[in-house]
């Protein structure tokens, strides 16, 4: 088991959630300045002081220790669904089986946010052209979308607004999630937006719309925001880029190869080893292989498409400069792929 | 003392500092439902069970009992900052002297969010132009605008760029909520945008941009977001809707009027008398005679603005079909009102 845990800014702020998880711990992971906070609860626990800088590495060390069956509490300050660690560390532990997570204070759908707004539909004392007018700017700048007051008996006009805006921006497979506090614990559900029926919200639900990044995992709905993977470039791709740096790689379909069409007729070819592996991120279809650290990407043909293509080559000639920028310049590279993910659909394909 | 307080969707869900507040109250005010759910800690408490809609009543009463001396807890469920009483709480507190308000979970600016965006403005994985057009969208769609992850030692361009953003949308004198927690207590301060230099931000701050209603109350960041003030309609203002019906209310300046021009030389004189009389809303320069209950609106010289007017009329010839509908349909007026603060712009007069 492993928490997340955001203490907040001082112990007035702390949950009893988190008091409680922590209590129930053996092992506490955090940054000093957070650690020191909270010692008079961790006396008789052991204690892993880390650097901020590898989450990387304490997510993987957390996920050691609860495979070993130990109660494993990662501390962090803010909401670790909004700063913090939670969605890194589902990232990270799809590559394992058996690790459950919980997230304080309360996240019942895993982790969806990333930048986000939040939006009332009460529309009350607030005219129903603002709110749409809120809706359809946050939806276009792919923020995340948390909506409460979402309908009522009497009040159902903005509930169909807002469906209506998700449905022209977004499309009907855009992910919601709902949580329902009616229920108690609440309970979660996560529909893609033409399942979003009337029947299944009240007053009570708090909805959560992804970004086009967001995915679904294990029934919870995550929305990556990137972390740097370490890792050796293959021969191949090795050889591959040194072709690239050289000008000898073909732009589009490469049809003398022996092995075309690998993926699809009409492939790109201009990336046949992707500059970015392992990028970790699930939402254009790559995942973990369980249990073996290594990352697959059978799923993912955006990088083989006309359109992650001719947004990606342009810049990538700048960035590289040698091979070895592949691995030295991740962060950069990340950020190309983000940058052309979200101007290219993934989903499209 | 009034402690206004989230309890959260269930115990797990409660700080410490909630339960704290609530164990040191005489009296706890709440709906039934979250009442119930902390019965455990207020056995010895006065406890005063209301129901959903009056909050204004709500707000009265616990303003009454706290000028008596008494420690009250105004209980809500989710976040009153963000779901909640505190910000219409703010605005009717502003009546009177003396009353301190406390907001669990701690909100040090006072009550500055309504519809609102989280965005970080860390580009170390997420590119500055992804950042920045969350920031405009946000901005230009009014929703108010929380940063995390301001700036870095390292990192300061992504913090220009939101500068700039907000000065091209939102003027040199928008108002900034900064709350540093490198101080505990968290310290706050509000600045306008043309004072918000690099040294007083660093990178544990969170800023808040404030909507284009929000306003500055003893050294509080305030948003408001409207409530309903039963009111009778003074009979001068009787008398001029009576004629402004009959469609004898001149459109424009009234130079015949022997009162002209009662605030300024070119003001437009077709609401003599506010249709909106007690707004409550001191964005717009109205404000609380102090101990009086009387609304003055002696500041706010918008409703005879041009925009205002052109904007306002031709809706309100619609709505009103008897002078008693400045009573009965105030919910309607005020969101009439708010469409045409949110159009024209009160602060430039």
């Amino acid at each position: 088991m492993i928490n997340v845990i955001g203490i907040g800014q001082n112990r007035e702020n702390m949950t009893l959630g988190a008091i409680k998880a922590i209590e129930e711990s053996d092992v506490v992971i955090g940054y000093k300045k957070y650690i020191e906070q909270i010692e008079d609860l961790i006396a008789d626990k052991e204690i892993v002081k880390k650097g901020m800088g590898d989450e990387i590495a304490r997510a993987e060390f957390a996920i050691q220790r609860s495979l070993e069956g130990q109660t494993v509490s990662l501390i962090s300050s803010g909401d670790p669904g909004v700063f913090g660690m939670a969605n890194v560390l589902y990232q990270i532990v799809s590559k394992y089986d058996g690790v459950e997570i919980k997230v304080y204070p309360g996240s019942y759908l895993g982790a969806p946010l990333h930048d986000f707004a939040a939006i009332s539909l009460s529309n009350i004392l607030t005219p129903l052209s603002e709110i749409e007018k809120k809706l359809r700017y946050a939806l276009e700048a792919n923020l995340i979308v948390a909506i409460y007051n979402p309908i009522s008996k009497t009040r159902k006009e903005p509930f169909r607004r807002f469906k209506q805006c998700v449905l022209e921006i977004k499309g009907e497979d855009a992910l919601i999630g709902i949580i329902d506090s009616t229920y108690e614990p609440p309970k979660p559900t996560i529909v893609a937006l033409r399942d979003l029926t009337e029947d299944i919200v009240n007053m009570s639900c708090t909805l959560i719309v992804g970004n086009d990044l967001t995915y679904v995992q294990d029934d919870k709905l995550i929305t990556p925001r990137g972390y740097v993977i370490r890792s050796k470039v293959h021969p191949l791709s090795q050889n591959h880029y040194e072709k690239f740096l050289n000008g000898e790689v073909v732009h589009g379909p490469n049809r003398e190869c022996e092995f075309y069409p690998c993926h699809y007729e009409g492939q790109y070819c201009d990336f046949c080893y992707c500059p970015f592996y392992p990028c970790g991120d699930s939402s254009t279809g790559g995942e973990w292989i369980k249990g073996k650290n290594v990352w697959n990407c059978k799923e993912c043909l955006w990088l083989h498409s006309k359109d992650a293509v001719e947004c990606l080559r342009p810049p990538l000639e700048d960035i590289l400069e040698d091979v070895e920028d592949l691995k030295t310049k991740k962060k950069t590279l990340l950020k190309l792929r983000r940058a052309c993910l979200l101007k290219t659909n993934p989903n499209d394909l």
